[in-house]
Order: structure tokens, then C-alpha cells, then sequence
């Protein structure tokens, strides 16, 4: 157990030291990237792997080791894992925050079960039935959050209406603006069109929620003129993995068109800075860091290859909603809109 | 009415000559690049606005005019254009395939009113419950069906079972070849992730369905591993239209870096060539042409803005169709597909 440093605290994060697929190196180096701050930081795992990383850690980041040699692995069945899963460094980790003792939880590990223990142990906020995997987006025009990304691949009204509110709580917080614009993911603009999950979430959100504007499409998502979008989680997570999917096949077609002759090689070398910039601003890494939201505490999650630089920027994400408190802002709309879920007939089921 | 020149005909096809943002002029021009074949075409529409433009059609393309002067507008409500429509440009063209008189029929007119005039007046295969929207999309390793692209915002598990067989029957068509493998689209690739709808619908393919291989991905929509992905039309019509965000998006961020600076801007110039190939490689024109499958005729919708480029590709992917006839192999799947629904017990629910 080791403390570096204790400076005036903003507060302290509980990390999974063994979570990902390069964890404890990306985990150590991702903290070094994000260099220091008023926060402390908890690591938690095997504290001879961790031991042999620490001394990539500058002098000014202030952290703590806590042991543990128990791991939940991605090829773990759910109850196994969740059986051994509370002593395990994610588990910890979670736990850390359900005493009080951190302000946040970030892991790279496996995404169903961390979900899975983060509700054990942390439970969701009063009111809430389902959290939700919330991201933020780039746009042409700005950024977006994004909800739910694939933790309920089958959705009440109740939950799109929960989660609209989360990510009006969560885009206040992550862009420290008032001015917020959410909307529903849908097939068309007009009320009419669309499944009855979406029409019947637009016609609550009209009723209570100031900040909501209605209907967008998919192209929406990458133009960034709304701040929220929520959809169901398996649409969401579907529309995730095609953006991916899409960037990479459109990046890859444009390395080979640049490779297929000595002159378009030529010029890629004299656009090489312009090509960086590109490639720089769409770097996934940088976009690294969703938010379980929707439990008694903020519960990230770092993509599971991430490397050093995606981990940093997830640690930047947990920092930024921990700047500004988003629980408030879920619980001053949840009452609102619950009475308005009930006398809205037939809503939630 | 004129008839310029009839050589060994192949088929006819029905073409409503005033649908789309900039017919009739696009729609004439679309035939023109086509160019001659075997086919006949009938175009219906307004004869004064077509014979302005039929000077661009070559002599040796094959076709007559047949006139209305009724037009169904994308404004109008369905009700009052299924009024009127069956007399319309576009209702006379399906009218056309109703009759026997054509083999298919081609519109860039609203989507909603082709599908409600063809239902109505071509009405669905014996055993197909709703018509799906399918389309061809590009890949890293090859060309995939898509299907269910947007007509149906709910759909139950028989749907999902009818939309597999008709993505296969039309791969087979428009692919030429045999060896077909058919996937669903979900969440995850495991039997245990996902919704009912896919869980359900999954476990029905397998049971007869010989090129059913399992689930993929939205990052799968790009790779073009499989020849069909089948997805609900809310899932399906939020994917294609994300697909298009973030095509443009990129592609819109890789012109600004490439106009950057003077050096980027040389670089671009030298590399134009190669450009100019990734450019033509992704033109969304090249994939215009989605079918209304699922009908008594085939029915082809293309692009509402699509120019002359886009809609001769339409026509073009309407021929490929007619070349191989799509709908034995549908009706020979159906009848094992129906046991294995009912077989099952709640499907269709």
C-alpha cells in the first residue's frame, strides 16, 4: 500500500487495475497520461503485476495500491463471476464507491458483468428501473450524448423516458452548458411515424421535459445538432458499432487509394500533417469512456482494447461529470415525470 | 403513344416518369445512360412534360409514353393520395406489373405511397405477411443485402423469418451465385445476447433455413462477410441512414484538412486521381435501387433525389433481378419456414 501524495483533494476515483485486455501497463500509463490533479486515485488488482508498472506513475499523482489477486475474466459465465466477482478488483472498485469512500469508478473489464455488479452493489438511483450505457458522440457540429448504447436490448417507455432525463442531466454536466437540446432517435421527423416505443416516449417528454425538441434520424448522429439522443439499446448499440464500422471501412478505402499509385503517395506525403489532423480528430481513443448512469454513483467504463491514451481520456470523462453533479439533475425531473408516466395509460409496460 | 423500336424483348418495365425530385428530365436521362438492352420500357406520366426530354433517349432504346396527368405529391396524406393515386403516374406504372403487362415497375416517388398503391394493387405473396424494403450496400470484402430498410416499424418474428427468405432468394438473384450465407443482425454474436424478436427468430432460421449462419454486428454492415443481413425496418432504417451520416461526416472533415493548407491542397492535386477513384468507389448513386420485395411483381424504388446516374443504376439493379427469378426461391422456402412457425410456439406474436 502506498500513498505518493495527498494534495487538497477533489475527491477520489476507484480504478480497476486488471480490467482490459492490456490492463495493469495501459491502466499505469493512462494515469501517468492524465497526469496529475487534485484527484487521489484507489488502484485496485494483483499488487505485484500493479508493482512492476508503478514506476510509470509520476512523483505528483497521488494514488494507493489495495491487493487483490481475484479476477472476473470476459469468459466468465455471469453467475460465476458475480459470485466471486465482489472481491474482485472490479468489484472492489465498485465497492469503494458503494461506502462512500470514492466519488467514481472507472474499468476496462467486461462490460455485462461490470454492469452487473455496479447494480449489486451500488442499486440504481430511487426511481429508476434500468441504467443505461451513455457515450458522447462527435458530430460535424458538436457532440452528443448518447443513450442507451446497448446495456437493455428491449425497452419500456418508462426506460426511454428515464434515460431522456439522464442524458439531459449527463450533457449539462459533460458540456457545462444550460442550453440543452435532447431528442429521440427515430425513422422520421413526423409524430407519426415510428414504433410505438418512440411515440409514445415523445408524447411524455413534450409534456414535462423543457430541453426536449423531438424526433431525429440516424444521419443525426454524426451531425451534432442536438446534445442528447436517446434510442432504445439495441438500436443504439447497433448505430454504434455501424459508425465504427463505417469510419473504419472509409478510412481503410482511402489508405489503399492514397498507397495506389507513386503519385497519390506523393501527395499524401505533402497533405501528411492536414491527413494527421484528420486522423487525430477522429481518434475513437479520444471518445473513450461511457457512463453506466442510472446507479447510486458514477460507474465508467473504458473500452476493454483501449491503450494508455483512451484510458487517460476516460479518466478526463469520470473527472468532468464528477465537476459538476448530475444526480440532482435526475432526481429534480424523475418526479415529474413519473406522474406524468402515470397518467399516461398502458406507459411501461 | 410511340413505339420506336422493338428488338427481341427480355421483359418490360414500368416506369412512373414523374416521381422524384427532378422528373420527368432525371428519370429520361437515367434511360438514356442506361442504354439499349433487350428490355422495353413504358413510361407513364404527363406527355407534354415527357416529350419535352425524350430527345435525350437514344434511337435505339425501346419504350413508349403513356400519358396522366394525375400526380401523387410527397405532401399529400395517404388516404386521399391512395384516392387518386391508382390513376396517378405511379399507380398506372404498377397497375402495369398488376396486369401482366410489365415485369416490373420503377418509381423515385414517396416511399409510403409506392408501398400502400403496390400493396393494394399487387398485393403481397401467398404466405408473406408485410413487404420489407431491401437494398444493396457496399463492403469491405463484397456487396450485402439488406432487408428490412424502413417499412416496417414493429415487426413480429414471422416477419423476420419472411424477411431471411426473401434476402436470400434475392441475393442468390442479384448476386448469381448459389453459396449464400444469411445472418441477423443483433448485439453480439452469442445465441444469449439480444432481444426476443432475434433470439426467437434466430433459432426458427437454424432449424431450416441452410444458409442461415447466425448473428452479426452493426460493424458487420461494412465488411460484407455475409451476402444478407435481416433486421427489423426501425433497426435496419436507422442503420442505413447512419451509414450515410457517417459517410458524409468523413468525408466532409477529409475535404476541409485537405484544404487546410497550401501543402495539403498540392498534396491533394497530385493525389487527385486516387481520389477521385475512393469518391466514385462510395457514390451513393452506384447502390441507388431498394425493392419493395415481399409483392406480386417486382417493385423498385429509387432514390427521391437521385440524379440521371442514380436512377440508370436503379434500372440497372431492376434488370439484374428480372434475369434470375427471385420468386421460386422465395415460395420454396415459405412452406417449410410456415411449419416451423407454427411449430413454434407464440411466434408471430
Amino acid at each position: 500500500m502506498t500513498t505518493l501524495n495527498v494534495l487538497q483533494e477533489h475527491g477520489v476515483i476507484a480504478i480497476d487495475g486488471m480490467g482490459g485486455d492490456s490492463a495493469p501497463e495501459s491502466v499505469l500509463k493512462g494515469l501517468a497520461e492524465f497526469g496529475s490533479s487534485s484527484y487521489r486515485f484507489i488502484i485496485f488488482g494483483d499488487e505485484k503485476k500493479l508493482k512492476q508498472c508503478l514506476p510509470l506513475l509520476p512523483s505528483d499523482i497521488s494514488y494507493e495500491v489495495r491487493h487483490t489477486d481475484v479476477a472476473v475474466t470476459s469468459d466468465m459465465e455471469v453467475i460465476s463471476a458475480l459470485r466471486t466477482g465482489k472481491q474482485s478488483s472490479m468489484g472492489l472498485a465498485i465497492q469503494s464507491v458503494a461506502s462512500g469512500e470514492s466519488q467514481a469508478v472507472i474499468s476496462s473489464g467486461n462490460t455485462g458483468l461490470y454492469m452487473a455488479l455496479a447494480k449489486i452493489l451500488l442499486k440504481t438511483i430511487d426511481g429508476i428501473d434500468r441504467p443505461a450505457i451513455a457515450s458522447v458522440l462527435p458530430g460535424k457540429n458538436g457532440r452528443m450524448v448518447c443513450l442507451d448504447l446497448g446495456a437493455n436490448a428491449e425497452c419500456t417507455v418508462k426506460n426511454m423516458v428515464d434515460f431522456a432525463i439522464m442524458g439531459d442531466a449527463l450533457a449539462r454536466s459533460v458540456f457545462n452548458k444550460e442550453d440543452i437540446k435532447v431528442a429521440v432517435l427515430n425513422i422520421g421527423s413526423e409524430d407519426v411515424k415510428g414504433s410505438r416505443l418512440v411515440k409514445k416516449t415523445s408524447v411524455i417528454l413534450k409534456k414535462f421535459l423543457g430541453s426536449y425538441v423531438g424526433f431525429v434520424e440516424g444521419d443525426d448522429l454524426s451531425k451534432g445538432n442536438v446534445d442528447v439522443i436517446v434510442t432504445d439499446g439495441f438500436t443504439g448499440n447497433v448505430a454504434l458499432k455501424t459508425i465504427e464500422g463505417t469510419a473504419k471501412y472509409i478510412i481503410s478505402e482511402l489508405k489503399s487509394s492514397l498507397e495506389s499509385s507513386l503519385l497519390a503517395k506523393v501527395g499524401a506525403c505533402l497533405a501528411l500533417s492536414s491527413l494527421k489532423m484528420l486522423k487525430d480528430k477522429m481518434d475513437p481513443r479520444l471518445y473513450n469512456g461511457a457512463i453506466l448512469v442510472g446507479l447510486n454513483g458514477v460507474v465508467v467504463k473504458s473500452h476493454g482494447n483501449s491503450d494508455y491514451v483512451g484510458f487517460a481520456n476516460a479518466i478526463r470523462f469520470t473527472t468532468n461529470i464528477l465537476n459538476n453533479n448530475i444526480f440532482d439533475g435526475i432526481r429534480g425531473h424523475l418526479e415529474q415525470s413519473q406522474l406524468h408516466c402515470l397518467l399516461d395509460e398502458g406507459v411501461g409496460k
